[in-house]
């Protein structure tokens, strides 16, 4: 199974592509998509949504996992956060990817099991959960790739004490 | 210069296209994107990204006026208006439309010349501009067209009173 797990925000988004199995997860790509501060918020929507069809179509993705979480610092910058998303959500669509939101709760604790751990404590779990050393990574691509652990817990062991939402 | 006025939202937006002379104001077409409630945010998106496509599409679009301001009832709805604009911003970027933001305000005071104007006042000023009778449009579609002509009216006239913003 393929997760494509997705950061999003306007000027800098944050993906990480998982091959999930039963046992054993694998990042297979991860990184982020900048956007100069220069960029109009519509060219910054379209580059969003062409890195994010260029993901789909490179790697074959089964789902996609997205921070689902209504915050912000004010309405505009939940405004804005929700452009981003909305280009994100309807570039999946157009090619049929379930997507699944997530809080960033409900990511730590499907990565470490405590919903309160510190950033430091979910990387050095995810570090092991992948085997590879996400502190080297940006920010942005490691709560990406906890996105997509987060969706492959549910997804691969629900019925067990796990359950799958529903795509959003 | 033809022009997409688009009072966007999941459930349902309004659209009208206006083709814009000097002097003259036609309404090309005008209606309202529909969202069933059961339908998932994705599907909606996917929905309102393929209309607005097809109007590109259909009426060869020079510009594009949203709704540009920055409000909603509470940090839900503002992200999910942020979705359902990310979504139609996107589609007008991908054929290179230009896409322009006016609050409420500028748009009543482009049509009525008074920003306090009345949505009854508003209806009627538009009526006469457009030549038909607006009070039976469905309201998201009258709002879209007064958008249209309040972009008109800065872009056919500017240099003169009005400023054409940068498109967002």
């Amino acid at each position: 199974m393929i997760i494509l797990g997705i950061d999003t925000a306007l000027r800098c988004t944050g993906y990480g592509v998982l091959r999930a199995e039963q046992d054993s997860f694998e990042a297979v790509d991860c990184g982020v998509i900048k956007n100069h501060k220069d960029l109009s918020h519509t060219q910054c929507l379209l580059r969003l949504s062409r890195g994010v069809k260029e993901l789909v179509k490179t790697f074959k993705i089964d789902a996609a996992a997205i921070e689902g979480a209504f915050f912000g610092k004010n309405v505009k910058t939940t405004m804005i956060l929700g452009y981003a998303r909305g280009a994100v959500m309807t570039a999946l669509a157009e090619y049929g990817i379930p997507v699944y939101a997530y809080s960033p709760k409900e990511v730590k604790a499907s990565a470490g099991g405590i919903g309160t751990a510190s950033k430091f404590q979910v990387a050095a779990i995810l570090s092991s959960l992948l085997n590879m050393d996400v502190s080297k990574l940006e920010y942005d691509a490691t709560d990406a790739l906890g996105l997509a652990i987060c969706h492959a817990n549910k997804a691969l062991r629900s019925g067990n004490e796990y359950t799958l939402p529903k795509p959003i």
